[in-house]
């Protein structure tokens, strides 16, 4: 932080206290992030996309009655309003799917009734079969339009929502994977419940300065979408997978990386801000990718191997400083194996976040105060205007 | 502000700098605001909304070369792309304009190329061709959507932007506004000014947010929208016309500020966080309103005599806590006289703000850290996931 006259400046906010909220925690230095308490491993292990999601909007675990009522909504929103459909087919087919994402969102709130109610934002009322439906509304949506936008772009029909599967499963299923397997789904549905959210990033932080302004929910999610877009924030699994097909074999590795930090360049999928030590979302990630390539005839790939060559170096080199793989750094690879295409993988994250972003937004407006921080003010002093002829 | 274990907690951030700015400057005591320097009070009388985007874009007044070249940019943006007008046609009649604004322009950075060049954001150079074409491409685009999509929801065809008409007279002849005067076109042009840019507010601080993600810029600008669609942010000049046309008559006014203050309920249009004294921009739009109806052989209507009535009013009863109109309470009346549609306002409210967004874009690049303030979490300790048959 800088000192100015009246005020302290932490460039980013780092540091500064932007909320209360309970919906997540990370211990940095322990490896430990919880949503509403529970550890990631245990939910990645043991719950479901549909189940976490229920958590981190409504605070617990729901009963068989209370889970299936919320997956049975989130399963219809599935289906796409067919307006929605001719809106993707106008589009040009090279529109990047972030793009697509944002603006169909945006679109939502008049297909339903996302309007924020006004009795609730006062406090005096907890909607919570409006925060359900609405939530539903979106999550349900998010993987279709995904799935039908990928479709569409490859001169394809949008395949139908199967109501029968879950959202993991019918997700693949809607973008066209082939050979679907059981642990295929389960690794669908684990990466889910691991990018759900993770406390205050820009993204969710988008999502709670545009909720103080009592924005619709489908314009929050857009506004998020925005900000997730951006290459600092949503796009570090494209980009590991990029680099790991430049480097040609898991023997250049080592020099590769000698040369990568010699020049101050980025290792993409490395260190985190919130952690020192490995991401636990990565370790989760790890075992899955083992067990994929265990599965898959042509045993361990050669990029999985360029990456276990790429942990082992950095450890070596940079464990002393707190860099590990973080959550980006796996999530690539396994969505590569999947035959998902890698314009597809922050779309991904966001049909997972969206969970993350909707409880930071019921938080919000059930306790608000529009956002509006101050600024130091370091341009001209007051000056004349001048005429055109005089400038 | 609250006292947290570490570090102070300050609701809305309120009082939490942000950014260090050079682009406008607010003295609330003293009822200024200035645009790089400019008061807004000379900036609305001597300049035109060209001009003053350049000037928030650019830190400096046009040269006549560089005034040229950058309204020539924006007239030629004015037109879009065909594919565009097709999904404004796709689109549900009852769509709302806010909604249809965010959505159209996620879907910018498809037709044109706004993507954010990495050169730029390493700081190693200023790109400023590249700020000037997204800037103006966005600027171009803001307005002629908006008048193409009342047109769309009307039944109506898109009327065609005209480039020998600046770009306040081209969107009132976009629209479809009848009978247009040059003092109508002069107000049209001021009000673009005058909401052109105000420190940071909640959906600039969406812009920078999202910008520091380094998301291309029409998804930065896509996120502001969301934050401006919110009623606690940009709708508040639609809710002084409902409210004075709630009120039947002058001789209302009194007793009804009574009672609504007694309840406790808002008065719409009154009041800034930011300013103790009459918003300078209030100022500049009550001489405005007084032109319009003097040019009108109505002279002044019913709905203006209820607004100066109710300034009064709240004069005697509020002043002394600092509550003056503010830049809402008499631009809706103005938009209103000149047929624009109530749900138009907060639409060309964007119009406006969208070059002060893309000034905190351009400055946020430059000197970039992505956003990622902390939390107090007040949330469950750590806890055992318990199997769903044992909830």
């Amino acid at each position: 932080m800088t000192d100015s006259s009246t005020h302290l400046y932490s460039p980013g906010l780092v540091g500064i206290i932007a909320t209360e909220s309970s919906v997540s925690n990370i211990n940095g230095g322990k490896g430990i992030l919880s949503y509403r308490g529970y550890s990631i491993e245990e939910l990645a292990k043991k719950s479901t996309f549909e189940e976490t999601s229920y958590l981190l909007l409504f605070g617990e675990l729901p009963t068989k009655d209370q889970l299936r009522d919320f997956t049975n909504k989130v399963t219809q929103f599935r289906v796409l309003p067919d307006e929605l459909i001719i809106i993707l087919k106008a589009l040009p087919k090279e529109t990047k799917p972030m793009d697509v994402l944002q603006m169909t969102v945006s679109s939502l709130g008049t297909f339903y009734n996302l309007e924020v109610s006004p009795e609730m934002v006062k406090g005096k009322k907890y909607d919570r079969d409006y925060f359900m439906n609405t939530s539903a509304a979106l999550i349900g949506a998010l993987g279709s339009i995904v799935a039908a936008w990928h479709r569409i772009r490859n001169g394809n029909e949008p395949i139908a929502s199967n109501s029968s599967f879950t959202y993991a499963e019918n997700f693949l299923h809607m973008l066209g994977v082939q050979k679907i397997t059981p642990l295929m789904i389960r690794i669908m549905d684990a990466t889910l419940v691991l990018h759900g959210e993770h406390t205050i990033n820009a993204s969710t932080f988008t999502a709670m300065v545009t909720s103080s302004t009592l924005a619709n929910a489908s314009q929050v999610v857009a506004s998020a979408i925005g900000s997730l877009s951006g290459p600092l924030h949503g796009g570090a699994n494209e980009k590991v997978i990029a680099m790991l097909q430049k480097i040609e074999s898991k023997e250049q590795i080592r020099p590769w990386l000698d040369e990568t930090l010699k020049a101050k360049n980025v290792v993409w999928g490395m260190g985190h801000r919130e952690y020192s030590v490995k991401d636990p979302r990565a370790n989760i990630l790890t075992e899955m990718v083992q067990e994929l390539f265990d599965e898959r005839e042509g045993g361990v790939t050669d990029i999985f191997e360029k990456a276990i060559e790429l942990e082992k170096a950095c450890e070596d080199k940079l464990a002393h400083k707190g860099v590990y793989p973080n959550v980006d750094f796996y999530s690539g690879i396994l969505y590569k194996e999947m035959d998902i295409p890698t314009d597809i993988f922050t779309p991904i994250f966001a049909m997972s976040r969206v969970s993350g972003w909707l409880a930071h937004w019921i938080e919000q407006i059930q306790d608000n105060k529009i956002f509006r921080p101050t600024q130091n003010y370091v341009g001209s002093d007051d000056r004349d205007y001048k005429n055109i002829n005089d400038r």
